[in-house]
């Protein structure tokens, strides 16, 4: 291991930046300094002196001095350019920005090669939990079979709040929202997206594989009421958000959807803004992960595990994506759902291989059936606001499971 | 990465050699050949070809061919002979037997120090989780507050029986007996020694401390009875074998004590076999990892990793050990603890520091009392076998905290 002073130039100041800044001075441990950080308010009080601060970009992208770009801002876009300026300048990155990682993988996983320098972003991926690091490190390809989870804390808060105080969905958003769990604008976590942006970058350290976000299923939990809820609890279930990534063969599937989770699964017991991963290895073998996904602390002690990291020359070598198994996503996995609806002209129900259960009453209707994850992926009516769809299974041996396109190798987009 | 075919030497054939040999045929992803078994029982039936096999061990151990010795045998000092004699001749090793390791601890290091050889043994710890590797690879030492949980899966499933049906410790032992969960002998397992050598290792790769297992307090759950579920259960808590390492400034405090644990607590929905274990770390972070603990498939897993990462050319750095902060291992920390007693004068009051609570009746009777970890670990009526002792709480800033030795150092035992 080498023992480099790592220079650090920061991009945002808030609560995760500060913390770093805190722990790093305070600690003899981890080779690192803060030298130089790019904020966009320069009246704004802060904590440092202002010799510290620019307004500039350049100040840090063109400091030959400064070994390390950490980018902590919001802006998904402007983090992009800012990453992507910093490799090809030669600096190694950390980001905990899952958005910008798993929009640009591709190109991200290209720069690293070209310009020799590494990104880590393990803070994208349930904050804290050491998922990624763990998924590079030490599940070998062939020993793992799915990789499945609560990616995202405010979806699991609120989820938490219905069930457990028979709150409604809107609600338990404002109450998440209070809390400092939800942004304003909460689609991204309730409509199912940022768990998504992290199970793409999950599939890639997991098995190897390329896939775009806007590939991939998700439906999240804004349709969901009290019947549902209910529903779960006569089956003594809970309804979670999760992440669900897994190999048949050398066929992998991918979707995010609202799932009835048994009381002997572990995830049952992961509750309010809370993550937890279950990863299913050879032995028909399963681990659990738990730990807070969101929030300035678990991101930043990500952060800092990354920049430790770097001090010791760490860098993802992506070992799943250059093996020579191919493997191949695929959208032709059967699943069993369970679909509540209001209008049953509303749902295209052709779309299903087989109907199993259905009921009806005054206001209260469902059917559970199987249906091919590339129909749920194609057909619109899974949008209506009257229909809520969860998981009931995953259908083993999958009859339609075909080889369908291969994203093993990394396509060189400059 | 390289890319060598490692040729194996396999000392033992039970349930793990058998499924390590099935997972490596199976599966093309790590490149690592079965050359050569050792086993005690030539006459035994077996699942391949009898030029596999060989009694002798120097078929292995001087087999220049043979890259790297996988020792799966149950006889903690035959297996410290062929772990020395492998690393000596320049052998890699993985081996899961943590009596073996913890007991050889320094000895190990410096083996593989002076011969350049590396010896992985995450098997050795909770099973499959991979904690090992995240201490030594995740969690930097300033960052780390403790390493707790549950290490032994036998006591865990003994005390679940005992919660859950209320079953006696006695029968609750013969069903994990009989299920295969614990040894004939489970002196081991429900004295806490188990938990005990898996928490020398873990306070290595968690903090550099090297701690000799005589030095740790280690208080089974053998003498746990109704009552004692019983209090835990009227405060809605669950009492769980837990090793615990913990960090105040520099001192390491560590010891294996029955701990009634929080309905908060992650570890108390850690179930039958399973093992779980929590770190917490900077930013008051905590993280969980669960899975099974103990068994042969379990144990596979981790060993087939190990086999893996030898091929990445991966070897434990003990960075911990190696930094400049050096760590102090005390017994100097203040515990609050409950002790169940028949004869009040079996019991060294003068030991505590202070009586918190007292209860007396006919039949049962009980203290909580402040007494140092010091105490405990001189005292000889913590083995009466009519007293039961259950840790309540890690009391914060306790006083006597002192430098008493440093462990921090490699001693050469040759």
């Amino acid at each position: 291991m080498s023992n480099n002073i790592l220079k650090l130039g920061i991009f945002g100041f808030g609560c995760v930046g500060q913390g770093l800044h805190n722990v790093l001075s305070q600690t003899k441990g981890i080779n690192a300094s803060i030298e130089k950080i790019c904020i966009k308010h320069p009246d704004k009080e802060r904590s440092l002196p202002a010799s510290y601060f620019t307004t500039d970009p350049s100040d840090i992208l063109d400091n030959a001095d400064i070994d390390v770009v950490v980018e902590l801002i919001d802006d998904a876009e402007a983090a992009y350019h800012i990453v992507k300026s910093a490799l090809i300048k030669g600096k190694a990155v950390v980001s905990a920005n899952k958005k910008l990682i798993a929009e640009h993988l591709e190109e991200l996983l290209f720069l690293q090669s070209k310009y020799q320098t590494p990104l880590l972003y393990e803070g994208a991926v349930c904050g804290s939990i050491p998922i990624i690091r763990n998924l590079e490190e030490y599940y070998d390809n062939d020993l793992l079979n799915s990789v499945s989870g609560i990616f995202n804390g405010s979806t699991n808060y609120i989820l938490s709040k219905m069930k457990n105080e028979g709150l409604d969905f809107e609600v338990a958003l404002k109450e998440a929202q209070e809390k400092g769990f939800a942004e304003s604008d909460p689609t991204l976590d309730v409509g199912g997206f940022d768990p998504k942006y992290k199970l793409c970058i999950t599939l890639l350290h997991a098995f190897g594989l390329l896939v775009r976000p806007e590939n991939i299923l998700n439906i999240g939990i804004q349709n969901l009421n009290d019947q549902d809820v209910n529903y779960a609890n006569q089956n003594k279930q809970k309804i979670k958000l999760i992440a669900h990534g897994q190999k048949q063969g050398q066929n992998i599937s991918a979707f995010v959807l609202p799932t009835f989770i048994n009381p002997d699964n572990p995830l049952i017991n992961v509750h309010n803004e809370f993550n937890g991963i279950l990863v299913e290895s050879a032995f028909a073998n399963q681990q659990f992960f738990g730990g807070k996904g969101a929030g300035s602390d678990p991101t930043g002690s990500a952060v800092l595990s990354d920049i430790s990291a770097l001090t010791y020359g760490y860098k993802y070598e992506y070992k799943k994506l250059h093996q020579t198994t191919v493997v191949t996503y695929s959208t032709q996995q059967l699943l069993e759902v369970y679909v509540r609806y209001n209008d049953k002209n509303a749902v295209q129900w052709t779309d299903f291989e087989s109907i199993n259960q259905s009921f009806e009453s005054e206001d209260y209707n469902y059917v559970i059936g199987n249906i091919y994850l590339e129909q749920l992926l194609q057909e619109e009516w899974q949008l209506n606001d009257n229909i809520s769809i969860v998981l009931k299974a995953i259908v083993e041996d999958s009859p339609n499971i075909v080889q369908e396109k291969t994203n093993n190798a990394v396509v060189e987009t400059a």
